[in-house]
């Protein structure tokens, strides 16, 4: 037996075999062959089962994780069929005698060199596209087995040493129990993913792939950040029992699916839900969320060849409305750039990303694409409780202009006789620390602020979160923060307004305690935290926590803080 | 007569004909010769004409800007000088008889993509020396003349796409008026070199190469930021005027270049300067500067190949110390990292280097590198009035660690015999937000602060300072600015500390009077701000510039503060 410490990703226990997700050898020799014929069967029966895979990929990923998620599977099939690239191949072997193996690497190869050479998005993404498929195509010829998350059929828990979007979209819950990789931290995609599919992670373990090997036994304790390799029998009725725990736990929780969250001394909170697709919805009404917090519209965006137009973007609206009812929905508008691109709108490269073209910076500029979106939000707000907010305010100027545009839409679609809600709130994000310390000026003009804590706190430390050289610096306790939070909340008070907070944040529970004390009204999480949350904060005194967080604010250091808040409340 | 408007750099007017900075046509054709050992000879005159042109560079860059600047071209030297890849070039040339000029193009070629491919930043580097000297050598071969700022013998302005540091570092003032740019910012480091060398500059025309040809006779207004091509009689005689006036103006600065700052109603306020070098003490005492407020230490470990030794620093240090007298000289510790690579540091790759591991970041984990620069402070200390500050501090922790580093080293020397002073300030750059927003629970433990604006805006902004697309985030006057900068004097003031800042903003007309208004102990500039600088302050009253500062705290925009100012002090 043996432990690997990292980072606590995702709640739960998950105990079952080591399944590595790794690209296998896919070496081969070029030989000459007599019969070009031949090598061009083998070719084709190697893409068709490439095809049949793929197809089974996209329909597993499109089940468990909606259309948005399937679509890059689309993306791969389109490949597989594409007669530029397939027959280049067939030619290959036909003129030159060469195995296939040979032939479909060298034709691979060039087109890749080409796509990527091209300095455009677009292309380098087919690019990449032909590589994945490239890859599979290849396993088959040479009969080695590629490992595929969606072909899983018993229960194993994944190690890698990451997972992308691709692998995280085909993971079958049924089978895939838990995960663990060496790289990554809590707000990475595949830590988000894993909350969001209530499967117990860890990640950033550093060593999980050459710690443990394909069928080793191994457990996942998602609550402590721990995998046990290869654990004593004691160890294995150990985690049973915390596993059986948690599942009490949850069903604890589930008590309080359809109640409201109230302190001890009666003071209520909202706690709603952040969700990325129409179909996390489901997600949302299951763990009791009061509304949504934050609606990431981006996947509307990704995976595509174009932009969503405005009839789609309109339906994807109005299916999360209808399905909230009466409960707000806070819906972002377009956050793309930085660290998320979108292939076909040829953004420029930055050397700072983070702090670059994104977002209300881009949509600003960008007003045909920030159009389709508002006027597909504004058709949608009669379906239900609609609330917008635009995300990377830094200046009031901008946010003025951001609001003209949407009044601008509103007025062309009433004038042509479009029905459009009355009652709909425009907030920000507030993400950037010259709007939070600028809170006050920011108040006047707003109908609320939410404070997006994965943003401001690597901007307010200058610490890139996803850079793991810095990552200590990601300090949420920070006294700094915990003032601009403060600093928000007050303002928005003062001005009658509502303050809500959709990072990480909102759902941990060092920082709830402080976060009811300063005032917070709604807190949006990942849905699975939401019972949770309601919990910890049924038990708390708002009185109590106001003491506590006006401390807090006067401390030093982010330990200190975490420090008085365990003390405190007994954590 | 055409203008083009720009970013003013450096103030005052140029007036003088283009010379077009470009890399001329080094195109040629591959030729079979006959006579190998004639090609030979001629690559031989080619590398002898070159390496002369090389010497003389280096001895004018290390006239006017020092021994540091200069090192650059002692790496160019030796690669000229290189056997290993000379005597190759040779060999190609007998072996397949061909010309000099297609012998020097492959077997150069072959060294740059062989170092640029090793992934490694110093190879790459080398990689960069060997293709500058290839095409000095080929413009020889070729007998095509290679525009050398080093060689201008006649009154010129510089027009160029971007001016390098290398470029930059061989201006000699005699000759070259001005210069004017197609991209950089006023913070770019051509900018910056533009206001140390006192030469007319203005950046970010984005077409100057396209609009004016060599020997056009052309004006820089450094002060509006304006190009004007091929000007009228009319147009020649306003600009000789304001140029006049300019120079008017520099003399009456000049007489207040031994007085103290003082305003009207009797506040005396500290005009300090930034410098890189030993060398640039002479421009802080020409310009009456009353201090350093920023020895910027990174230029000693520039364009070197390894780190320079503990009595490399402590030479330079002693040299500035000794020369300011007892003058205050606050000495920035090593800020290296995000866009300051160090060749043979090979510091990691990062997504978002701004907010990456740098500075104290990386001098806390590689304490070997901090160290030495600590004691060779330390031992120059005795020579003069030193404080020392640690750049980029987020946390209390880094300083407490930063500080104790510090005192052991002091400790060690003491207890070595050697003389150390006992009354070295131990200071801050304030430039992250959270230590702005924190600045009380640190004004506690340091002995002053110093507002790093350059980097302090761009993080509370949220927008790469160097990224044109958001350039216009850069706001010094943001209203959250100015709440930052209040806090961190208010706090330093609550403690009995004192408050500077060392960032562009310090020199800046409109921020001078809002700075003076807070509360701000000590301004630094560059050196030739100074005497302006003292001139308009010792026109303004504090009390006047403290109502002004405290209605500019509440404003909602950038604009409205700057409006603002502009009013009051009629600018």
């Amino acid at each position: 037996m043996s432990m690997i410490n990292g980072i606590a990703a995702s709640n739960g226990i998950a105990i079952a075999k080591a399944y590595h997700l790794a690209v296998p050898d896919l070496s081969f020799d070029k030989t000459t062959v007599a019969n070009a014929e031949e090598e061009i069967s083998r070719l084709d029966a190697a893409l068709e089962i490439s095809k049949q895979e793929l197809e089974k990929i996209r329909e597993n990923a499109r089940v468990s994780l909606g259309d948005e998620h399937a679509e890059i599977f689309s993306a791969h099939l389109l490949v597989l069929a594409d007669p530029e690239l397939i027959n280049p191949v067939k030619d290959n072997i036909r003129n030159n005698s060469i195995n296939a193996e040979a032939a479909l690497d060298e034709t691979a190869t060039m087109f890749i060199d080409m796509f990527r050479s091209m300095d455009n998005e677009y292309m380098k993404e087919r690019a990449a596209d032909i590589q994945d498929v490239t890859k599979r195509v290849m396993a088959h010829l040479l009969q080695v087995s590629f490992p595929d998350p969606a072909l899983i059929d018993e229960e194993v828990i994944i190690i890698a040493e990451d997972l992308t979007p691709s692998d995280t979209a085909q993971l079958n819950k049924q089978f895939v129990k838990g995960f663990t990789t060496d790289i990554g931290g809590r707000t990475s995609h595949s830590a988000i993913m894993a909350r969001s599919l209530e499967i117990p992670a860890v990640v950033g373990t550093k060593s999980i792939t050459s710690s443990a090997g394909n069928d080793t036994m191994i457990i996942v304790d998602g609550m402590e950040g721990n995998v046990i390799i290869d654990p004593s029998e004691d160890e294995l009725a150990t985690y049973k029992a915390k596993q059986e725990a948690f599942e009490q736990q949850k069903q604890e929780w589930a008590k309080l699916k359809n109640e409201p969250t109230v302190t001890t001394d009666g003071v209520h909170v909202e706690l709603v839900a952040n969700i990325g697709t129409p179909e996390d919805v489901t997600g949302v009404q299951n763990n009791g969320g009061e509304g949504v917090g934050l609606y990431r519209t981006e996947f509307l965006y990704m995976g595509k060849s174009e932009l969503p137009s405005e009839d789609e973007q309109f339906e994807s609206y109005k299916a999360v409305l209808e399905n909230m009812g009466d409960k707000p929905v806070v819906v972002r508008t377009l956050d793309i750039g930085g660290d998320k691109e979108l292939s076909y709108l040829q953004l420029p490269k930055e050397m700072n990303p983070f702090l670059g073209y994104r977002a209300i910076r881009l949509c600003l500029e960008r007003d045909d694409i920030f159009r389709v979106q508002l006027r597909a939000l504004l058709r949608a707000s009669v379906y239900g409780n609609l609330k917008i907010m635009f995300p990377m305010i830094a200046t009031l100027e901008e946010f003025r202009q951001a609001k003209a545009i949407l009044l601008e839409e509103k007025d062309k679609l009433t004038a042509d006789g479009v029905a459009v809600s009355d009652s709909i709130e425009i907030g920000i994000m507030v993400e950037i620390p010259s709007t939070a310390v600028a809170a006050k000026q920011f108040a006047k003009e707003v109908d609320f602020f939410s404070v997006g804590t994965n943003d401001l706190i690597q901007y307010t430390m200058a610490a890139d979160r996803m850079n793991e050289r810095v990552s200590y610096l990601y300090q949420p306790y920070h006294p700094a923060i915990l003032n601009l939070v403060h600093n928000v909340i007050e303002a928005a008070h003062a001005e009658g307004k509502w303050a809500g907070m959709c990072g990480e944040m909102a759902g941990d529970t060092i920082a709830i305690p402080l976060l009811l004390g300063l005032g917070l009204d709604e807190f949006s999480m990942s849905a699975t935290s939401i019972l949770p949350a309601r919990t910890q904060i049924t038990k708390l005194s708002k009185a109590d926590m106001q003491e506590l967080s006006q401390e807090a604010l006067a401390l030093s250091t982010a330990d200190e803080v975490e420090q008085l808040v365990r003390q405190r409340t007994g954590q």
